[in-house]
């Protein structure tokens, strides 16, 4: 569906405040990434420092930091904050992405249009930039500039630690490669409620990290915070639907790698279980109920709701 | 050198306090891999859960764990609190094992006599599992069980991230590959400088937050907590010695897994640089400096003292 002029305003918003919010992220990475050691470091390894940059600079939308930007701004968080919780996100993501491409996972020559890590610079090198962003994530959350309460700040730790690891990403990735069929000891569970379990996992996890982190950097509980924890779990759940039709039809071109690859791998994906036009059903469904859970923040979402529009209908 | 008579007793609590550090430290990961989901996990997915069990459990001496329940006793820290702290740093430490093993890292096929976590499952299930204890870590230093006081949770969490990231263990492993020559960008730099660096990131880091967390948890600063610091970075340059010397001279079946590799695989190691016997003066220098580091904690210290000595004459 395409705007309506209403939505014209909402959506200019909506653009200016990702651009911002992404080039304000590479600021800031760029900062955490100096070739300085900080205190309790040795040295920073000069290949290893230069092959986290290629991994985390100059890449993609930086959607992750976005969402936690715009929640946390819902509860008047300076933005200081909001972008270095915004950073350590966003070395998850690229963490992920750097360990997923390579040859043991899903063995991805290409992303965001660019050699993968392990093809720019080697597997062991690779293997090691991922380790050192995760790691790297979890020392942003431990500084004092990201939020002068310790609380606050080792709240956003175990919140962070629960989404990426064994009953969040890492483990949905797990289960994305039992999926694929690729273990003996594992045949492949296929069902719908498999396949929203995996991806509320894989991807849908560090989505509802983001959303939940402004509320916890606005000391938000009761209705508020579960409001953008739903929000965040509708918006995964639509990000990913979008991801595989994007898969399916995608250009090549606006979507920076190859396309085609979930059917060849007999992907577990949306589409394969519920096909094409259902899945755009639920798919538009979902972004009604991302803006519904949105309602107690009244005009004050509204960026927020176009975010879960733009999710739905992203060309790349 | 064998234990005088004196030492006798030092010797018999030492191993007295290791046994049952290990002891516990195995309850306690067990209970943190057990199969049920956390709030905010969706599902433990059994196979990660089953290789993250084989890749920490029934493994090592725990040292690591040791160096933090004993010195943290010596601020009558409770032993709970320290024994997860333990547990943390024993996640990254066999996190660091299963991604060093790994076939484009140094490729081991046994690890503590067993097949290493790749040869018993697959590499991707290897790196997921690497990926999943180093995000445990931050997931249990997040939980109040491991200190009622958020300050000192958050401290601990940036102390172990700075420990493990690009400027500590991990870093070190890149210079590590580095200093085999490995990259055509990266000419060997085997100087003793750089041999110490190195080794003072790769294995040092850990160990010295091993014992820096014990005055974190019993909220020394000051000469206590710099005594402790300083320890533990002796006691890690005398471990990485011991294990070359162990390396080149060592049963394999006590070390329990291959031997002679290091100079098979030209690695920039203390022996190579300095020869045997200086190698084993040096050593026998660090034990001494490292006891006499313990100086402001008097008769109280004697088990970590005697910890110095073991590793120095440790056979596997």
């Amino acid at each position: 569906m395409p705007f309506a002029r209403r939505d014209v305003n909402a959506s200019q918003q909506f653009q200016t405040s990702l651009s911002r919010t992404a080039a304000d992220i590479e600021v800031v990475l760029d900062r955490l990434l100096g070739a300085s050691a900080l205190e309790d470091e040795q040295e920073r390894p000069p290949r290893l420092l230069e092959a986290m940059r290629y991994a985390s600079l100059e890449g993609g939308k930086r959607f992750r930091p976005f969402l936690v930007v715009e929640c946390a701004s819902l509860f008047d968080v300076p933005r200081d904050h909001s972008l270095l919780v915004g950073a350590a996100l966003e070395c998850i993501h690229c963490y992920s992405l750097v360990h997923d491409d390579l040859p043991a996972m899903d063995d991805d020559a290409l992303r965001r249009g660019r050699p993968t890590v392990h093809k720019a610079f080697d597997e062991a090198t690779a293997i090691l930039v991922g380790d050192s962003l995760l790691t790297l994530a979890f020392d942003i959350l431990g500084r004092p500039a990201t939020h002068p309460d310790p609380a606050i700040r080792i709240e956003l730790v175990l919140a962070l630690a629960r989404a990426s690891g064994l009953g969040g990403m890492a483990g949905g990735q797990m289960l994305d490669l039992e999926a694929e069929g690729r273990f003996a000891s594992s045949p492949p569970r296929h069902g719908l409620q498999e396949v929203r379990r995996l991806q509320s996992m894989k991807t849908g996890a560090l989505l509802r990290f983001g959303c939940v982190a402004g509320a916890i950097l606005g000391r938000a509980n009761g209705p508020r915070r579960a409001a953008l924890d739903r929000y965040g779990s509708l918006l995964g759940e639509a990000f990913q639907i979008a991801d595989d039709l994007l898969d399916l039809e995608g250009d090549p071109e606006l979507v920076g790698k190859a396309t085609g690859k979930d059917a060849a791998a007999h992907k577990a994906t949306f589409i394969a279980i519920l096909g094409v036009e259902p899945a755009r059903k639920r798919l538009a469904e979902l972004v009604a109920e991302a803006e519904a859970a949105l309602a107690p923040f009244g005009a004050g979402a509204e960026v927020l709701k176009t975010a879960a529009r733009f999710v739905a209908e992203r060309q790349g």
